[in-house]
């Protein structure tokens, strides 16, 4: 099996020009097939607050009307996604930019209304991987905007973590997969005011009992859960570490956080 | 040689959900391998008033400041190309949305300043074909926003009817390329004010006498000019005509203009 890295970059390097672009070309310098998915919260709540749009939020989670949807719809998948596949083309990546509209490669339905309508946000029901490999073995990079549509053709907000996870899973049966979160810290942190305190290899067991003692807080549990997901699902190597280390993370066990079962 | 259709439409069907939403289920039913190129520069006008930034026109063109290109680079990379995707994909037209950025397909350079800087607008260098056709060929319908690339990634703003013309002239060596622009007339008119008044054939010779007499005026030129040049590079057919006709234009001489050398 070729080896296939699905990578997640999160707003707060989205959000710094200059991280951005150190990280992106980190990221072309890898030789493996690639596939990148960005976030990109903060610059759409910025625009939103510039046209007096008041950003809803519910357990951390955006609540998405028809103005919202619209607002993601131009930051994540014109404004942030043409930028970055603008920088990686000129970085000799060969690289094309898609949501999860794009020839429905990751359909999703409306999530549904149970205690609270969050709108136009998608749960993802099946992910195109046929279509995926295509491009990938046609030599493409792709880059995803966390943005999916449902057979409607309706747009919808989805989670870019969620995303990363269900592309890494569906992919996992075609390559050699390998998921990997890239966020602000170091990895996953014993103390979060000690960016050394990196916990190198966290399995179900210590997760459980991380979550016990409080150590892994509410932001860090559904990236977790994710990575926990998509282990379990097939992907063979799940890393949470900082976007500068993304080129050296295999090198070192104390780099980043390492999931396994 | 199999046939493509290149087929633009300008802002004023873009701007209208009804019209839109029309003419991509006739858009869906055309049989041939088909292309798309939206504009959308009311929305971007209008997205640009509500954040306070003033749109300089010069002679007709967007004069494209930093600003302003985040704001096409949203609207026509992210707004109105994920919702025509979103739309041909639930016509079951599986339907990809790319800028020219995207992989490079459409490579442009700056617009050398001469008596006016244009900004980040772009002069079209090279279309890559052979990708386009491979995505063609493989069942994909590509909509292209009017957005291109320089070498180094900075994202240009790009005439919409000129990048249909320079698809489909590069498209014509490997597809018998017929070239359409739908707009909200129903053709090249004799008189502005009797939409029935369509001239249906137009060769070099009448377009000069048209332009003398002053039929055609300021805002058809451009068009006319990009038409002209589509037919003398190969493009087999070149019809002018209004959105709504979009799928019987070949059945009737007198539904558009069609181009002739």
């Amino acid at each position: 099996m070729e080896k296939l890295k699905v990578i997640k970059i999160g707003g707060n390097i989205v959000d710094d020009p200059q991280a951005l672009s150190s990280f992106l070309k980190d990221f072309s310098s890898i030789n493996d097939h690639k596939i990148l998915i960005h976030g990109g919260g903060k610059i759409a709540t910025q625009l939103a607050e510039k046209l007096g749009i008041k950003t809803q939020m519910h357990e951390g989670k955006r609540i998405t009307n028809q103005e919202t949807i619209d607002i993601v719809t131009m930051v994540y998948g014109g404004l942030i996604n043409k930028k970055i596949v603008g920088q990686l083309n000129a970085h000799n990546t060969t690289t094309i930019g898609l949501t999860g509209a794009d020839a429905q490669v990751v359909l999703a339905q409306k999530r549904p209304l149970i205690d609270i309508d969050y709108g136009y946000v998608g749960d993802i029901i099946k992910v195109n991987s046929e279509f995926i490999k295509t491009l990938i073995i046609s030599g493409l990079t792709i880059v995803f905007a966390p943005l999916t549509a449902d057979t409607n053709g309706q747009i919808l907000n989805t989670n870019a973590d969620t995303m990363a996870q269900a592309i890494a899973v569906a992919m996992s049966a075609i390559f050699d997969t390998e998921l990997i979160y890239c966020f602000e810290k170091n990895g996953v942190l014993n103390d979060l005011n000690n960016d050394n305190s990196i916990i190198p290899k966290i399995d179900f067991e210590l997760y459980h009992n991380l979550k016990q003692q409080g150590v892994v807080n509410a932001g860090m549990i559904p990236k977790l859960d994710n990575a926990f997901k998509a282990i379990e699902a097939g992907v063979k190597t799940v890393l949470i570490g900082h976007a500068r280390n993304i080129a050296k993370m295999e090198q070192s066990d104390y780099i980043c956080t390492k999931i396994t079962l």
